[in-house]
């Protein structure tokens, strides 16, 4: 096995660059090194015109704006058009302080996070806010330099993907928005799950002038440099299905030697083929060991309570099932046949897919992995002693060789805490910035390099121990345990309570203003 | 008088830029539009040695960093040697968490504000600290593109000058002397006058895991859009020349029509250049009006209550000096001979000038005309009520359209405040950010612009009535009034406060895991 393998699970979907990409001059011939979140793809697509058409509270406007592509310097560049998704049914209006509920729009396209963010839609009647879901630049329809093709044609118009950029969007979009509506003085809250939450988080804390508050969904903002232990995502995804069992555990444990036993028998790859169904043969085991360990860590993330949609159509308790397929297999199959039944819950729920295409963006092209060669660099590594993933050592110099290869770009890995901190945030936080939520589900990989702990009275953690990736987010169902209803509570309270006390300063000033007249 | 006339006054010393300069193709024919600070001009330059050759404890080793010349995109652009001035000299060192004072370098030679800014260099024995004084990017010799005439080509090798820029240089910067000193868990404590309090109160917001606390004196953080009204600054210029005499206050007022009716006979501009002893041949009455005015303007900053040597060479409150002659002057002396004598305490105080040059800076090349070209729009007006400068209301369209003659960029007004606030800034910051002194005094004509009431318990406003342009900063002398050993005391508590509630953080955080092994 390659020893940069187990790094490789978490970048699934990540075609290669072929020469008809836009990428031109490109290629992403081996780098699946990449960190990533959950991933929008074009199944997605149908699913959110589906997710419409069922609820039909997700209505929206789509608008753009058009936005500066350099906030920091003054070079002469194309503005660009950033789409932004807008709902004002619920909102108090402008006199009333009507809030103005803000989705940090993250890696992908901004319906499929409005679509997938229930929570923001179900409060907004309740809070009288005005819903507005800004795309992240360089993503779904919000591309500089007119088209996607062009925005991705290079490092050099790439290089404004960046995410103090995207920050700035935030800033300006809604500072304009507000004038608009003649509505400077009615207080913003950002929402943001994944790397939407550590936007929400680090714009409170770069913006405290624009937006009062922010409920940063399992927002890694730790994942950086030695600041949580690079182990910290795969020992959390294993131990997500050895809490469900051991010999599911210990069968996946298990496996990755089998793939490579089988692989090397003649006619192996045509086996494993045939075993896991693939529409194609495979061309490595890589290949195969990707695709499967890259749905473990999806299923790490939702491993929601009850049946969802997000990543896949999938049960509830997803790994639960996966377990009960690989352990309950009659007593004589294979290895990889348990394998193959317990995958299938994942890539092939609905029973629909007769054969398993192991690419299934056409695409393959990615901002996250611009955005990962660049500032996102999230040490990872997985070891015997916890992981059931395959042993990997994050290696920097591979990495950086990767996306010099890949992109032509070399990457700033302490930057992100240069310019957002992170090392001894409880010591900086203490005494400095307030009101923001840090919620996580501790089934979620992720859940590691994320705040865990109050950091002050202000800047809290919600931990549920049930939870995974960003799942208060998502629309209340009737089947939500209690603890979750209770955590969406506890922020809803304490949303209620920036927007007091904001009120309450607002009126104070009034007040006196006229006091004075 | 032309209207646009009163704006111009604190843009002095701007000259015009020939075609012999570096800016190909640019020119600043009519432009002396832009706000500016007290600037440092080639005379200071040989007042830096003497500084140095008086005071030998203003001792410091220069060197360079090598510096990202675009931290918020990846595009390929070379780096740039950024120049830090470093004094080790008192420092606790390391291991004893000794304090790194770090002064924001502004717009000039970074020497000029490490050697005028005594205060620090004062109280750094007492800390223990380690003095480091980074350049500000495009001034001094921190230039990009190898040389100043290359970095002030054109509008696209300029446009790197951006205050955000400059921020995320002393992050990059700091956190890299703090990696090789092993001095990581070092606090940092930030400084700066003026445009450099800006800087450092803006550093404070935007980088508090960087430094645990800013002193920004005269820091006209609001002194942009509509937050304050645009008469502020001459209305308190004007304020400290009737406060000393309202006869003096009028005969300014009255000189602005007695020039042009001067300039309107026949060879009056001749006599005018006699009068006020100019090198050369006056070419408008405009060009002594701005050499006036901006005198005043200047003088109101360093109306400082002892001689100092700052901009000029001048007796302790020049201004009360400067009415003295002009009220002075025996009886029968025309309205021009009484303002010649008193400008004559500011251009002439040592009495070693024989005649006058409009133009005392043989560059005229101006990084701050960039940046008030670009994010640094002041909006500055006079009007007959309270000012004695010629009424001129700001029109941001000729502004606008100076700045694009000059520069061929376009201003981006509203950026200031949307990437660092301002507006309503007391509710912003009440419950969020701690640890910043606003110092001001209210002799300043910027401290209009500025913080002079407690926005938190650790935003503080330290205002003096009596003191003038970051008196503060400068050393201490015999002479300083009781009402600034104060302020200056009250400064140390401050930093004194911050830096042991870090220490205490700090230790507990230590014992704790200590206790924990």
């Amino acid at each position: 096995m390659a020893n940069h393998f187990c790094l490789l699970l978490i970048f699934t979907f990540v075609s290669v660059i072929t020469l008809s990409s836009p990428l031109n001059g490109l290629s992403l011939s081996s780098s699946k090194l990449l960190p990533r979140f959950p991933r929008y793809t074009f199944q997605n697509r149908a699913r959110i015109q589906q997710f419409r058409r069922d609820r039909n509270e997700y209505r929206y406007e789509s608008k753009f704006f058009s936005q500066q592509l350099d906030h920091f310097s003054f070079a002469d560049l194309p503005k660009f058009p950033q789409r932004y998704l807008i709902n004002s049914d619920y909102w108090l209006g402008a006199s009333a302080l009507g809030p103005i509920f803000l989705y940090c729009g993250n890696e992908g396209d901004i319906e499929w996070f409005a679509t997938n963010s229930g929570f923001i839609w179900d409060i907004a009647p309740k809070f009288g806010a005005l819903l507005v879901f800004p795309e992240h630049r360089y993503y779904g329809e919000s591309m500089p330099y007119g088209s996607m093709e062009e925005a991705y044609k290079n490092a050099t118009t790439l290089s404004y993907l960046t995410t103090e950029q995207a920050l700035a969007d935030f800033a300006v979009f809604v500072t304009d928005l507000k004038r608009n509506l003649s509505a400077e003085a009615c207080p913003v809250v950002l929402f943001g799950g994944s790397y939407g939450g550590m936007l929400a988080a680090w714009m409170r804390l770069k913006y405290p002038h624009i937006a009062i508050g922010a409920l940063a969904s399992s927002a890694p903002i730790l994942q950086f440099e030695d600041i949580v232990p690079p182990e910290t995502f795969y020992d959390i995804a294993s131990n997500d299905f050895k809490r469900e069992s051991s010999s599911c555990f210990n069968t996946i444990k298990d496996s990755w030697d089998a793939i490579i036993a089988e692989g090397q028998k003649e006619n192996g790859l045509l086996q494993l083929t045939k075993t896991f169904h693939f529409c194609r043969v495979l061309n490595s085991t890589d290949d195969l060991s990707d695709w499967l360990d890259s749905a473990y860590s999806y299923l790490a993330m939702v491993d929601y309570p009850y049946p969802a949609d997000f990543m896949m159509p999938l049960p509830g308790n997803p790994i639960r099932e996966v377990c009960r397929k690989i352990d309950g297999a009659h007593s004589d199959a294979s290895i990889l046949d348990r394998i193959y039944a317990g995958i299938s819950v994942y890539y092939n729920y609905t029973g629909n897919v007769d054969c398993f295409k192991l690419d299934d963006d056409p695409h393959g092209l990615d901002g996250w992995n611009w955005q990962a060669c660049t500032e996102m660099v999230m040490p990872m590594s997985s070891n015997q002693e916890n992981s059931m993933f395959p042993a990997y050592d994050f290696n920097y110099s591979s990495y950086k060789e990767e996306c010099w290869n890949t992109f032509r770009v070399n990457p700033r890995p302490k930057w992100v805490t240069t310019e957002f901190g992170g090392h001894d945030i409880a010591t900086t936080l203490k005494l400095f910035g307030s009101n923001i939520i840090f919620s996580n589900g501790l089934l979620d990989p992720w859940s590691g390099g994320s705040v865990l702990k109050n950091l002050s009275n202000t800047i809290v953690a919600l931990v549920t121990k049930e939870g995974a990736h960003h799942l208060d987010l998502r629309p209340s169902t009737p089947e939500d345990p209690k603890w979750l209803v209770d955590q969406r509570e506890a922020e809803i309270q304490l949303i209620q309570g920036w927007i007091e006390t904001y009120r309450l300063e607002k009126e104070a000033k009034v007040s006196l203003l006229k006091r004075s007249w």
